[in-house]
């Protein structure tokens, strides 16, 4: 017996035995939770066997790509989702209209400087809602700051000048999202900090963990700020924003130079994308599940968020699939303008009110498709409680994170006492390598991560629906 | 108030207040806990800030790259292991010889076959230990089999056919390791099992959740088979296979080329890499933590197991840097040939015993360099207690999974009585798309991912040295 030792050691280290594949940890159940923990594993084997999701997410990252709100290819989307819903089955599917800001990015953004006679090229791209550069371009030397309050404190300094926000990440936060929330205030609202006192314009370290030669655009706002105060403002690559901070350091009077030119159109017709499958006992209760159609224009928005839509039409798929009579309404949502000015939010959540519909609850996912870590409650006392006593269920899929906190922007609106809104929470070690770059693309989504994390949403609606407000359905 | 809105949507979503970074989730823990828990936080802001590990093995893939047991890269890498290790500033660093398996691949191999007149060409790779093809190759009818089991039912039906192993992975398994565990003995024992029967060849489906176009290698075993019934086995991409699967049930009698020119040469000198960190206090007692220096000859062993010997490595570099006392001695061991003999493994463990040496734990990282998510557990049912009541401390990085299971190849050897052996376990859901293939390679690697590794498995080093037989030390 030669090297079939070989074997027998990896036996011992995997626990494999091929005649009699390992099954999962088996957990302490009672039988109404092993009835609960059986319907849920037939989402997850359905997911990861017969799952729809990855292809859906081919398909509309190759063939409609970026999709920023009011362009062609927003409307193609729109198309998209409603042929997608109604080929999936769902009982009725509609196009809810909302009007929505109409940003264009015009012609390559293009950004140097020079130093000892050298040129150095910057990675740079406009930040959605600023204004164009002059024709020609900007120059000017350039105020690096770290935070709104030291740019606060420089005042008329910065007159004439170029403001530079540098706060890198603060990489120790194991939540990337938190190092994100630390720092997107810079990206926000430095313009209208800086218009505010004078600057000529700002430019801003784009917002992601590492180093990388891709500038990250986002939304920003020139907040109060009258008219002819808004000035242009751009993101530069994390590496570039590096390099100019240590050239300023040598040379705090180089010149530097960007021309970017970016317009805010008209508002534009636009819509989400609505679907439902009618609960069968209380339709009149709804749970949402959805995501933002919408994308930034510099990727094919596939982790952001592609993955979201495609995730939370396979809620709808898994149920379907696996004759799962849901007492209450699931609808799934294609939120449109998440991106730049949440309308689609406002208009769903206003037509709700309207329509006098009643909300018990709702999932968002819009922190990428990677792998599953958990869910974020954002609920009262005892719905959170009830929410992670379903930890044992949930657990053996990797969802261990269970705690309180933020759902989404799109669901967030819908609010209100006695209301569950969740946030689905993958890992998100790699999201912002990829959010809101020319690299958010396919290639980086995994397919069972993305299918494991549609049989979590699936897992969690389920277990809302046969739980939550069963007894006490509670109106919006 | 226009834009702005989005600013306070965003931080109501993800909790951020740019003025008060939001920390971690508070744990209640004991005085003693909070100290642990202390110097667990700085172990992964040392790794996340000033993490060595991404540009180390940006070296080892790039300037060594694939490292096969006897190549000339594999003695490459160990002379690049120890410089690094001296570099590190290891208290001792020493080679450690072992004779190894020289099994090498020769050019490039070919397959192909036709149907309806078309010839399709197919993805493939001599396995690990197999024999070549005739100078011209194979040309044989196919028998599709699903088992061993069905293999030896066909006994010699299959005479001077190749036989064809195409059970795909279960890929309702969570853990993919499982699913790998419950489907690799077609590639270890194929050969064995068909060469018994006359079989003229084995071809076996690539080891992978996927359908891919790359062919996965791996090692093979003849087992008890005398040399004279060794037939040549090979793997093709989990495509290509499906693809055969379909045309043999059009046409049965196809007839399947192949030719492979690989040979295993007399056994090769070749070293493990070990260094050590001596204990303070008991510096008999030793704790290794190590992973695998040789790899795949296809692609650069990026994470298999390029991630785990950078990751062991920067073990004693986060000790050092925080001026953490083991009280215990830490020895870092880049094992040698754990592909294809564990040659590597048996000799570090033959070493220990005839040095007398003590070894109280170890940590083996060979599953990829993915984000954390536990550590599965070796040990007495005291000790696997212990390392699961450091829980608390480890949850709030990812590592939630502390269940009793295999460690790894490599240290597996030195279980005995009151030793606590743990395997590093990383997500799996994007491990076998890379593993055994070409596409093993740095790009796969995420930079904060393996940081994070590091750093779980330093903090469980500084738990084992300060908790785990501080009164009991037991000899091996």
């Amino acid at each position: 017996m030669k090297n079939i030792t070989f074997l027998i050691a990896l036996c011992m280290v995997f626990g494999c035995n091929p005649k009699k594949p390992s099954t999962e940890p088996s957990l302490q159940l009672s039988n109404q939770e092993k009835v609960d923990a059986t319907n849920i594993k037939q989402f997850f084997d359905a997911a990861l066997t017969d799952g729809k999701s990855y292809e859906w997410l081919r398909d509309l990252t190759s063939n409609v790509g970026g999709r920023l709100s009011g362009s062609p290819e927003a409307q193609k989307a729109v198309e998209w989702g409603e042929a997608l819903m109604k080929e999936v089955g769902l009982d009725s599917v509609w196009l809810q209209p909302v009007m929505v800001p109409h940003w264009v990015r015009g012609s390559k953004e293009v950004a140097n400087y020079s130093i000892n006679g050298q040129q150095k090229d910057v990675p740079i791209c406009a930040l959605g809602f600023s204004v164009a550069t002059p024709k020609d371009g900007v120059t000017a030397e350039v105020i690096e700051v770290k935070s709104l309050e030291e740019a606060e404190e420089l005042g008329t300094k910065m007159e004439g000048k170029i403001v530079f926000f540098n706060r890198p990440f603060d990489n120790t936060l194991i939540n990337t999202f938190k190092a994100y929330g630390g720092c997107v205030d810079q990206r926000v609202q430095g313009a209208a900090v800086c218009g505010k006192y004078g600057a000529k314009a700002v430019i801003v370290r784009s917002m992601t963990n590492g180093l990388d030669d891709y500038p990250h655009t986002g939304t920003m706002s020139y907040g109060d700020l009258p008219k002819e105060k808004y000035i242009p403002t751009a993101a530069i690559s994390s590496r570039a924003a590096s390099i100019l901070s240590a050239d300023l350091k040598n040379n705090p009077s180089l010149k530097f130079y960007f021309k970017q030119q970016c317009e805010t159109l008209p508002d534009a017709p636009s819509f989400n994308v609505v679907g439902e499958i009618r609960g069968s006992e209380t339709p009149e209760n709804i749970m949402v599940v959805g995501g933002h159609l919408d994308s930034w224009d510099l990727g094919d928005g596939a982790h952001d968020d592609g993955t979201g839509i495609v995730q939370s039409l396979e809620v709808a798929y898994l149920v379907k699939k696996n004759n799962i009579k849901l007492k209450n309404t699931l609808r799934v949502v294609f939120f449109m303008n998440e991106e730049n000015g949440t309308r689609g939010a406002k208009k769903y959540a206003e037509m709700s009110k309207m329509n006098n519909e009643n909300h018990i609850g709702g999932i968002e996912s819009d922190a990428g498709g990677h792998t599953p870590r958990g869910f974020s409650i954002d609920a009262n006392e005892t719905n959170t409680a009830l929410v992670q006593s379903w930890k044992k269920l949930l657990a053996p899929y990797g969802l261990h994170d269970l705690d309180k906190g933020g759902s989404g922007a799109d669901i967030s609106p819908l609010k209100g006492e006695g209301v569950t809104l969740v946030g689905y929470r993958p890992d998100s070690q790699r999201y912002f390598d990829y959010h809101h770059t020319s690299t958010d693309t396919f290639d980086k989504v995994n397919k069972r991560e993305l299918e494991l994390g549609s049989a979590s949403m699936t897992s969690l609606i389920y277990l809302m629906d046969k739980y939550l407000y069963s007894n006490t359905p509670v109106k919006l």
